[in-house]
C-alpha cells in the first residue's frame, strides 16, 4: 500500500498507542474524583498538559483537551463570540478555513452575525492592509488557519498576529491543525489555536485548544469542572497521554523530517512537470508534506480509484469537505475547471522513496490512459 | 484495592481495549475519504453504528457517536432549543440531573429561557401530575436522567414517555448515562437518550446520542458532514468499535450481572443496618449498583480519605458534581445535613464478595472511631 493522505489522517504510532494502553490498563480513576485513584490520574493528566504546553511554550492554564480540531476550532469561535457578546458580531476569516470553521460562520451569519473574509492574494496570503481595512469597532475575532488542508499553503500567522495586536479588542485565533508536527510553531502572538491528535500519528477523538490566558470562553459543551472550567465530561485520560506522547514524537524529530519531506516532495514536483495537462496549486508557500494538482479534463475520483487499482491512496480533497469543487483552488486559481479536479497528494516522513517512485509511474500511465480515453 | 466508585467510571475490559488496539492498527484510513482505505474505514465504523443501533433496538440512523455523555447531554438540549426555536422558550427537567444537563439550563435559564423543575415525590419519582400541569405551548423539551447518578434512583422514563406522547410538539430527552448496562433499557418513546462509554467497561471520549429519525437537531459541532450531519469531526473509529464493544459485553451478562450485584447490594444494606449514625439515601427505586448514605456527624471527606487507608475508594458525590452539597440527597431529603454527609458506593459485577466484607469491616470501624473523635 502506497497511502499519500496522510493529510487527512495518519497512521498511529505504535509508541503511542502502547501509551494509551497503559495508561487504560493502570489508570482507572476519573481524575475528577477525591480518592487516590482519582488523584493518581489526574497527576497524570496534569503531567500530560505540562507536556503539551511545554512543547507548545505556553502555561498549563492555556491548554484546554476537547474532541478534536473541529471542537477545538467550534470552542474557539462560539466560545468568544458568546462570551464576547458586548463587543460586537463581526467575525473576520479566509476561504482558505476548513469546513469546521466555515459551517460554524456560515451557521452564525445565518444567525445575524457578519463575516467578512479577507482577500487573499495570487499567492494565497493573506492581504493585511485588507485585513486592517476590515477591521472595525463590531470585530469580535479574526479566525485563520496556518496550512490550508487542501494546498498546504501557509499563512504567516505571526505577522498577522502583530498587526491585530493594534487592535488588542479583537480576539485572535488560529486553526493550526495541518500546521503542527509539519512545521515550527509559534503561539506568541496568537490567543487562541486548535490542533488534533490524529493528524501527527496520535488517537482520532482527542484535540487541544490553547487559550491564552488573558481570553475568557463561554463553553460550548456545559457541566461540571473537569480538566479545565471550558469543557465539561470526564476526562480522557489515555487520549490526553496519548495526544501529548504524539506530540512530543512528531515534536523531536521536526526538523530531520522536514528536510525529508521536502526532498520527496522536490522530486514529486519535479517528475510532474513531465506529464502534459497538470498544474500545480500548491506554490513556494506550501508545506512541503501537501501537493495539490489539477489534471485537465479528467475527474479527480477518476484518478483517486485509477491509482487506487495499484493500492495508491490520494484525496480529491480535505476528507471534512462540504463542497463539490475545491474552494481553496477556487479562491486561489479562479478557475472552476482547476478547483473541480484538483487532487491531493500528502506525504509524510513514513512515506518511502521507492513509494513516490511508483506513485509517479503509476499516475503517468493512469493519466495518460484517461486523457487518451477522453481523446 | 477495593474500588467501589464504578458510578464515576469503570476499568475498561481486556476485550474492548483490544478492540481499539487492533482498530487502530489495521485501519488507518479517515472514514471521510474517497478511497479504498477510507471505505474500509467506513464500513467498520458503519458496522459498529449497526451493533449499537441493534442492541438498543433503534435504527442506524438514529446513531450519533459523540465525545461522552456529557456532549451527548448538550447536543440534546442545544441541539433541539436552537432548531425548534419557533416552538418556545421553556424547558422542564429535574434537580437530579447531572451537571452537565443542569449547567446547560443554567446557562439557558440566564439567556432567556424558563426552566421548570418538576416536582419529585418523597421516594425521588416525578410527580406525572405535575410534570402535566407544567408542560405548556411554550414547553420545547423535558429532560429527565433515567437513573440518578448519586442515590442510584430510577425514574420510570417509559411512563413518562408514554403521557409525553399526548403533546406531540414536546420533544423528550433521557440521560441514561447511568442506567445502560445496569438496567433493561427501553427507548420506544423516548426522542432522544444520552450514554458513555466508560460508564460501561468502554474507553473514556466516546458516547452516544441516540436521535430518533423525527426529531431534527442543530449540531453544536459545526463542519462537514462525518458519522452524521449532526456531529463534525473525524470519527474516532477505535473509539466507536470499542464502544459499540463495550455494549454489546455489557448487554449479553445484563441478566446475570444485575443478579449479583443485587446480591451484594442486599449484604451492604443488611450490614449497614448495625452501625449508628447512618442513614440510607437510596430506596427501593434504587439501582442495585448504587447505594448513597450519609454518616450523622462526620464529614463525607473524612470517611472517603479514612477509608483510602485501606485502599478502599468510594465517592462523596459524583465526580461532575459542581456544587458542596448533594442536591440529589437534599431533593430527596430536605435535610442539609444529610445533604452535607452523603457518600455513594458504587458496585459491579467485577466487586467481589470478600471485597464488600472487607469494606463493611473497615467502614464500621473508621465510622465508631471518627465518631468517637468527635465525642
Amino acid at each position: 500500500m502506497v497511502y499519500l493522505d496522510y493529510s487527512a489522517t495518519t497512521p498511529i504510532d505504535k509508541r503511542v498507542l502502547e501509551s494509551f494502553e497503559r495508561t487504560s490498563l493502570e489508570y482507572i480513576g476519573n481524575p475528577n474524583s477525591l480518592h487516590s485513584e482519582g488523584v493518581k490520574a489526574k497527576k497524570l493528566m496534569d503531567a500530560a498538559v505540562s507536556q503539551v504546553a511545554s512543547i507548545l511554550k505556553v502555561k498549563d492554564e492555556e491548554i484546554i483537551f476537547t474532541s478534536g480540531a473541529s471542537e477545538s476550532n467550534n470552542l474557539a469561535i462560539f466560545g468568544v463570540i458568546n462570551k464576547y457578546k458586548d463587543r460586537g458580531k463581526t467575525i473576520i476569516t479566509t476561504k482558505f478555513e476548513h469546513s469546521s470553521i466555515l459551517e460554524s460562520v456560515n451557521y452564525l451569519e445565518n444567525n445575524g452575525y457578519h463575516i467578512k473574509y479577507v482577500k487573499l492574494d495570487n499567492n494565497g496570503q493573506v492581504d493585511l492592509n485588507d485585513l486592517e481595512k476590515l477591521i472595525d469597532d463590531d470585530t469580535i475575532i479574526v479566525s485563520i488557519c496556518e496550512v490550508n488542508s487542501e494546498t498546504g499553503i501557509q499563512e504567516d500567522v505571526c505577522k498577522i498576529g502583530e498587526i491585530l495586536k493594534k487592535y488588542p479588542r479583537v480576539i485572535y485565533h488560529v486553526d493550526g491543525t495541518q500546521a503542527v508536527g509539519k512545521k515550527n510553531i509559534n503561539l506568541e502572538n496568537i490567543d487562541l489555536y486548535s490542533f488534533s491528535a490524529h493528524k501527527i500519528y496520535g488517537p482520532k477523538g482527542i484535540g487541544v485548544l490553547v487559550k491564552k490566558e488573558n481570553i475568557e470562553l463561554m463553553p460550548i459543551i456545559h457541566g461540571g469542572k473537569s480538566q479545565t472550567i471550558y469543557r465539561a465530561g470526564t476526562p480522557p485520560l489515555s487520549l490526553m497521554v496519548a495526544c501529548a506522547k504524539a506530540l512530543r514524537l512528531i515534536t523531536d524529530d521536526l526538523e530531520y523530517n522536514i528536510k525529508y519531506v521536502a526532498d520527496l516532495n522536490k522530486k514529486i514536483i519535479n517528475n510532474l512537470k513531465d506529464i502534459d495537462g497538470i498544474s500545480l496549486n500548491s506554490n513556494s508557500y506550501s508545506i512541503p508534506h501537501i501537493i495539490n494538482i489539477s489534471v485537465k479534463d479528467v475527474k479527480p475520483e477518476t484518478i483517486l480509484h485509477a491509482l487506487e487499482e495499484n493500492e495508491i491512496y490520494i484525496s480529491t480533497k480535505t476528507a471534512c469537505s462540504v463542497d463539490d469543487i475545491s474552494i481553496p483552488v477556487y479562491t486561489l486559481t479562479g478557475d472552476l475547471e482547476k478547483a473541480k479536479t484538483s487532487i491531493r497528494i500528502s506525504l509524510s516522513h513514513l512515506t518511502k522513496e521507492n513509494e513516490i517512485d511508483f506513485f509517479i509511474e503509476k499516475l503517468k500511465e493512469k493519466i495518460k490512459k484517461l486523457q487518451s480515453i477522453r481523446n
